[in-house]
């Protein structure tokens, strides 16, 4: 469903001020835009935010970037944020096939991406965000040792990730077919997966760790 | 739910004559026991024999050995790949911790598992057949580019199942969280397995390739 367009959007992002950032992305400075050496983490499609600004709150000594193509959705994030008075979070609205332009091999550590568009289409699959033309992004991207924690509703999405990332020699580990079959209090929950999970429907995670 | 004795089971047996393979095994000579060269594949726990007896027929220049632990399970097999005529197949009635006792390092190149038990305690964890521990047997006795074949239709033992040959480092490829969802034209099914599919339970599977 697509979100209505936001009243006043633009004086809204405006608003948030510097968690905001715009081209020319830092890409090799962020340590100087968060102004500490703490690790960075990203995620690719924030929607309206719950699980970044939850995650960040619970780790200040770590930075996040937020990417998000949709301005309505990032909006909400961005205000979630603000109102959190939240310093080490910045916010982009773009397309995550500019993740090449947004930071440097080795400069963020992890990434995540949680409840993607599934793409069913066969036709659509390069469009998934576990696509292998993707995982060589992250691959160029990620340090060794970085990670990609990703979580899905959807089976085929999940089942085709798994796949994708074993043919790419990519190692996994903590797969979970049913993560809310046992407590996990470590679990941020997106707004999605809260839904999802209510209504008693599965929710798939892995970590992808590279080398 | 445990079979029943099965009547004059003993001299049923006896009556499948040389497929049955006693101890000691000819660990080391299968393919004098063949009478060929031809490819050994093994399944562990081949229970009433269908998925065997029918890959058997369909690959009549492979060899096959079933294990089978119970008795008058294994009977039925026997009794299946004797009406059948079959030459390339033989039969263990004995436990799965034997393997390294029936078969050489490289004697046998694929490992099928089909529905095993999936001992749904943790504290029988160990029990299951894909376990480490188990696993570590299988990457002894398995040749480089050996693999084990793995269906099952617990989603629990299945997601153990993953984990553990991930944590192995053990390559999986073709996973498949819902087996039948596609026409498989391939796929021999064990009698478990068309009953479980037929009441539209999600059939789990992968390959493990062994380096």
């Amino acid at each position: 469903m697509r979100m209505r367009k936001k009243k006043h959007r633009n004086e809204r992002i405006e608003n948030c001020g510097e968690i905001v950032i715009r081209e020319p992305f830092p890409k090799g400075k962020w340590n100087t835009v968060f102004g500490n050496e703490n690790k960075i983490c990203l995620e690719i499609g924030c929607g309206k935010g719950r699980f970044i600004t939850e995650t960040a709150k619970n780790n200040p000594d770590v930075n996040f970037i937020a990417i998000e193509k949709n301005m309505d959705v990032a909006l909400l994030a961005m205000e979630k944020a603000q109102a959190l008075g939240l310093e080490n979070i910045r916010f982009i609205c773009d397309n995550a096939d500019l993740l090449e332009e947004i930071v440097l091999p080795g400069e963020c550590s992890r990434i995540y991406i949680n409840f993607c568009d599934p793409w069913h289409k066969t036709k659509h699959a390069k469009r998934r965000l576990t696509h292998r033309r993707y995982i060589e992004v992250y691959k160029k991207l990620l340090p060794a040792g970085g990670e990609i924690y990703f979580k899905t509703d959807n089976k085929k999405l999940f089942e085709f990730s798994l796949n994708e990332f074993c043919d790419m020699n990519i190692k996994l580990k903590n797969i979970s077919l049913d993560l809310h079959a046992k407590p996990c209090e470590w679990n941020v929950m997106t707004e999605y997966e809260q839904q999802f999970s209510e209504q008693g429907m599965p929710i798939y995670r892995l970590e992808a760790v590279f080398e």
